[in-house]
């Protein structure tokens, strides 16, 4: 038997082996991913699956197939629906049909990658959608999405995939964009938090990959996709190195330690160079630095886009290559190759070298060895009760009390009229988010379906929808003013909005395409910014109109960024913001109305008063003396780290093992601890999130006015108190100096402690 | 005689003799410039000025004196008026006094050297107050600025000063920064064009210096000042290198080409380093890769501020000198330069080099040799009439016809009722922006003033302010209504203003504090940052009412920054956007308005139709696709380079001498001619200026929607067609390429040419 086929051969070996038996088109063809998944079937009336003619000639024409997205992906975009798409019964079949047609008709019989969509949970029929990143990243409770993502891996690898791309490196730092949804928030510690978890949940530990409930994961995106100009979707980002470095790079920077598989490279250009074409990024960094062997993965199209900067698909197929980029995704560009290599523009050796990375992936994979999937298993991987109870207890954990005047919340409801009211109480695909696929019917929970089965048996529940996200009519607001009027409290439901219609427009990779035609009340997701946060008119008018009854309002928005709430905010009494909580949301915000969960999400991203002010993350450079504007407060209105509960907790004591170190001590592994007390003061048990910052200065640069450093959530019963133990290393302590190198040096920190940023207790730490 | 007094011999022996003599202290001491001006001098009852004992010891501290800022300088700040400050006539009077004082009480007799104010016109009493510089950018004539400049050069050095500071490096990305109105717009091209004019105008050619009509200048401010994040005051860039050489650095350098004297650095650090601390910036770029000799001056106590960085004065001091600082203004951190060479914290090398750059300038003003000013001339020094219809002029050609729907403008008034209202109508400091001096009354034109002088004499003319700039009143909207209804057009002069008030609170460095106790009505300038750009609500009812009434609205807008004027906009037939148009800003209008003067500025900045949709500079990169904000437009209401004529113009031709060229032949000097007809399709003489545009692609790196590259301002009759010719070389067709390196490589290009960016004929240009 050949090496590369010898299951007791070495990795390297087998590779360097089939290396050597493959032509420069079949190598090529190991670079490509070129096909919609959805392309390579067809569904036929007999409900049986064959391939098409379109995916035998795309394996023909390279002799193999380096990986085939999407095969599973369902939404209106694809066009995948319950009627032509593969649910989970059929999957692994379709996917060793798949499989058997590449190894048994190419000359080598190179598997091949079968990567999969799963930002939040798998984006096919019967995957399980998650609540979004944004709901994550409010939890702080990295752990959860750990538990999660690792029976999102099950389901995928048990249907036959072998690879996720997941939303983890963006930060937001402009909540115009629309993809704010996708990221964990505007912070780098919580991100690289949350993106370690992503990591260990879909790989497992070191190993782990040829698992069958595992699959390798690209991270996305690499890198500053959140810098975009004005807050556009893939906007240039015109920052320098130590911003990259501070703010955009840690969570990938996690990732890589983690073991991520591999990374999807952003659309966006960083002061001038595509990060497609940044060969400092792709390799010095990502290779040389952090000394990451996985693949790069292209974004959609995005090598062609290069063509801006070289005017041919051969060039910027050969840019692409040599900065670093591995694998394409529907591009032209990369089927180039062969020609480029012909004519000399690209060295041969940085087809073999980009090769070789996918191979080996294939090999840990163990698709030589094991390319088939279990047909029978294939239906029981999903549907797991475990993963809609952490879907759920995710949504929980991640809903963010804003205020609670009055002690509104929670709801005294028992014997009381309760009208639900707004475009998103009501509306599943609404609190879903982006990269959400078909679902079925009558599966988990709106708010106002989940208010249904958690309010007191004896309350009375009304519902009027009022308007739509950015519609309305006068006979909604009438019927929900009655509503109103009838109630003894109003539960107002408003927000945006990422659920996307079949008929709307989209690009080649999926984005909304913005235009007259768009029918959709779509205002947030990809390719979908939006220049004035305010809440649409529409809805401001509904509030205002429940308002006018003089009702009692709990305000429960349900988004995918923060919108300037600030006018409707001054309405309510109580506010949740829920983000997009996924299908058992509706269930986790009627727990938390009538006290049956206590809130303990916090926020991961500042919420600002109005797009005027941007930015308004919390982490901006110290400029020394405060900034701000003549007509507006420069604060956020609610800011990242805020969250309350239905009891409260107090911070009584800090103390730090040493207040002053040595820089060198530090570097040789030394940790000073922070230990903090912190004590559950109220009448009820609850989650609290403690957070650690830090301000330093003296440093010889420009610093932050905080930096995140440490969170830990705790349980405490009423009246308990713990102790918290953070330790602040080199890791922590460390920064980026004047000649850009990452090191402790001398300089004073403040540490912070508390529940959110606005109320710590500090101590002075002195490093020498 | 010492070597250092004797004209006949060079300059650098007669610097290297006196450094021998000096001993550290003296040398810190030329380092310093740390009284303000207003401080060294009392007026005394009988109107004869005397030295003050804080002046004399600031002398003797350090054995000399570097150089004393603003002796002239008048406005609240300084609370120097007509009462107590130096008027035209005792100011060589008072600066000899102040000089012969310094060479008489020192060992060495080292002159002191004298800086004064003046971003538009010298900032003293008497001083002539030009129109801001973002009316000079409007007029697309740098001419007319060189020559103004000239004549404000004559003013101060006539009056005994020898160093004027201007504004003209700052390039506005975010109009929401109060400081807008000091930049000459948002194109690093056209900012370009305007600071050689200043520098030539100020200095003359070469070695002209020590003329009794010049004044060496120091540029302001490098660099970067204008990507401050969120339009914030003195707020941190977080830019990479690219963003800066492109767009910020572009000015200073052709200063520096022009021979610039010296240059302030800015307040904010750039990604993470301040600029005082900015080795690379104020060393690596500026000396070395540029050549430049001259000073670097530090901004009002902004070493100091490095205490952030250093937590120690001499650190600080040490930082800012090593870093590229020769020149101090008004910090403590500079005076302790002595302990901090003795404690070996910095080289006395550093001193020196700095000491030699402060020495060679005082050699080239020829204080040494003639340090005396004629105390005769001074008086007649002011009042030129020569500036006065330059600053007329610059007016003229700065005001900006935004619309002009119905050919409303110019009006045809003879007999006709004109109502002029609005609180920017009748306001003399509303006109002349911030670093605005104390104003002799009965000078000048406001709106108001201009209008009366300048309408049909048989037109009548009814004046209410209507409200104030952000305050009403009942009884004020009550009578501009009236005034509206009585009349057959209305005239409404909104905007902001930057006029400060005696009483309003002010930083150590002169920035205005906003706070509560604030009163006056400023809403822009230094410090004066706004979050919403609308114009304040005052001002929209104001607008609303008028409008109601029915009269047709010509709207005059003085503003030091673009506001979002939509709204409003909407309510006009006619908008004039007139900037602070500066002494004689009100004949001028008066004359647009009817016609006597056809209006011919072009907008260097673009106004957006709200906060929102923020930044909206037409020089944005290339994003590869159009980025939309699903809500609102991306494009500006009215965008860079827009500007309206009574008469119109024609392109009907575009030719370039090649359609493709080596870029070898670009690099040795060979130059593309583009040749365009204009012509004067109208029935009325005018100006026009005809803008060049590239927009180039495929060169390895992003590149911007399109970038000025030619400008000309040219005269046409009616009927009449003129031939303008650009000639694009390497400069021009220039760029830096991925590895940072300025110069032509293959490209393509497209070049257009029109009146405005939106109306264009082109061709198409390959660098191969």
């Amino acid at each position: 038997m050949e090496t590369y086929k010898r299951q007791d051969m070495p990795v390297s070996e087998r590779i360097d082996d089939l290396l050597s038996k493959m032509t420069l088109k079949e190598k090529v063809g190991q670079l490509n991913q070129r096909m919609y998944g959805w392309d390579a079937y067809e569904k036929k009336e007999d409900g049986a699956y064959a391939l098409t003619d379109a995916f035998k000639q795309e394996v023909s024409r390279f002799e193999g197939m380096g990986a085939l997205y999407g095969l599973f992906r369902s939404d209106p975009w694809s066009g995948v629906d319950y009627s032509n798409g593969i649910s989970a019964e059929h999957s692994a079949t379709v996917a060793n049909e798949i499989q058997r047609y590449v190894k048994e008709n190419t000359r080598l019989g190179i598997p091949v990658l079968l990567s999969e969509e799963s930002p939040h949970g798998h984006q096919a029929l019967d995957g399980t959608m998650l609540p979004v990143n944004l709901n994550a990243g409010s939890t702080w409770n990295p752990e959860l999405l750990e538990r999660a993502y690792g029976l999102t891996a099950a389901e995928i690898r048990g249907r036959g995939a072998h690879l996720g791309l997941v939303s983890v490196l963006d930060i937001v730092q402009d909540p115009r964009w629309g993809r704010t949804e996708e990221c964990f928030g505007e912070d780098p510690y919580l991100a690289a938090a949350f993106t370690r978890a992503a990591v260990q949940g879909m790989q497992g530990g070191e190993g782990e990959l040829a698992s069958d409930k595992r699959v390798a994961v690209v991270l996305k995106h690499l890198s500053a996709q959140g810098a975009g100009i004005g807050g556009k979707n893939a906007g240039p980002a015109n920052i320098g190195e130590r911003e990259l470095r501070e703010i955009h790079l840690p969570a990938a920077f996690a990732g890589a330690k983690a073991g991520a598989a591999g990374f999807m490279a952003a659309y966006n250009e960083i002061d001038g160079i595509p990060c497609h074409a940044n060969r400092k990024l792709l390799t010095d960094i990502l290779r040389e630095e952090w000394d990451f062997d996985g693949i790069v993965m292209a974004d959609g199209q995005a090598i062609d886009r290069l063509l801006a900067l070289t005017g041919g698909h051969e060039a910027a197929a050969a840019l692409a290559l040599t900065s670093g980029v591995d694998l394409s995704l529907w591009d032209t560009s990369f089927t180039t190759l062969e020609a480029a290599v012909s004519s000399g523009i690209v060295d041969e050796s940085y087809v073999d070298r980009a090769v070789r990375r996918v191979l080996r992936l294939k090999f840990e994979l163990g698709l030589f060895d094991r390319p088939y999937t279990d047909e029978s298993k294939a239906a029981s991987a999903i549907g797991n009760t475990e993963l809609r109870e952490l879907n759920l207890n995710i949504a929980r954990e991640s809903v963010v009390l804003l205020k609670n005047d009055l002690n509104r919340l929670p709801l005294n409801a028992s014997g009381k009229r309760i009208a639900v009211i707004g475009p998103n109480a009501d509306r599943m695909y609404n609190q879903l988010g982006d990269y959400t696929s078909v679902q079925r019917p009558k599966t988990g929970s709106t708010v106002l379906q989940g208010i249904r089965m958690t309010a007191p048996a004896d309350a009375s529940i009304v519902y009027a929808r009022g308007c739509g996200i950015r519609s309305s009519s006068a006979k909604e607001l009438e019927e929900a003013v009655a509503a109103a009027k009838a109630s003894d409290v109003a539960v107002l439901v408003l927000g945006g909005s990422s659920a996307r219609q079949f008929g709307d427009l989209f690009d080649g990779n999926g984005e909304a395409v913005i235009g007259e035609e768009t029918t959709s009340e779509m205002d947030c997701g990809e390719g979908v910014d939006l220049a004035e946060l305010r809440l649409g008119e529409a809805q401001r008018q509904l509030a205002d109109a429940v308002a006018a009854t003089g009702v009692p309002i709990v305000l429960v928005l349900i988004q995918g960024r923060p919108h300037a709430i600030e006018e409707v905010d001054k309405l309510a009494d109580a506010v949740l913001c829920a983000w997009y909580p996924g299908k058992e949301g509706g269930q986790a915000i009627g727990e938390i109305l009538f006290g049956i969960v206590n809130p303990s999400g916090k926020l991961p991203v500042s919420m600002p008063r109005s797009s005027s002010q941007l930015p308004v993350y919390y982490n901006q450079k110290d400029p020394g003396r405060l900034r701000v504007y003549v007509d507006m407060p420069s604060a956020a209105l609610y800011s990242f780290g805020h969250g309350l509960s239905y009891t409260r907790f107090d911070y009584p004591e800090l103390s730090l093992s040493a207040a002053s170190i040595a820089a060198a001590e530090l570097a040789s592994g030394e940790q000073v601890k922070v230990r903090v007390q912190v004590r559950n003061a109220g009448d009820v048990a609850g989650l609290e999130t403690v957070q650690l910052y830090l301000k330093a200065r003296e440093s010889g640069i420009t610093r932050r006015i905080a930096e995140l450093k440490g969170f830990t959530k705790v349980a405490l019963q009423p009246g308990e108190t713990r102790e918290v133990e953070f330790g602040l290393g080199a890791e922590e302590l460390g920064f980026w100096d004047n000649a850009m190198n990452f090191g402790v040096k001398a300089c004073k920190v403040e540490v912070m402690v508390g529940g959110s940023l606005q109320q710590t207790i500090t101590a002075e730490l002195t490093i020498v």
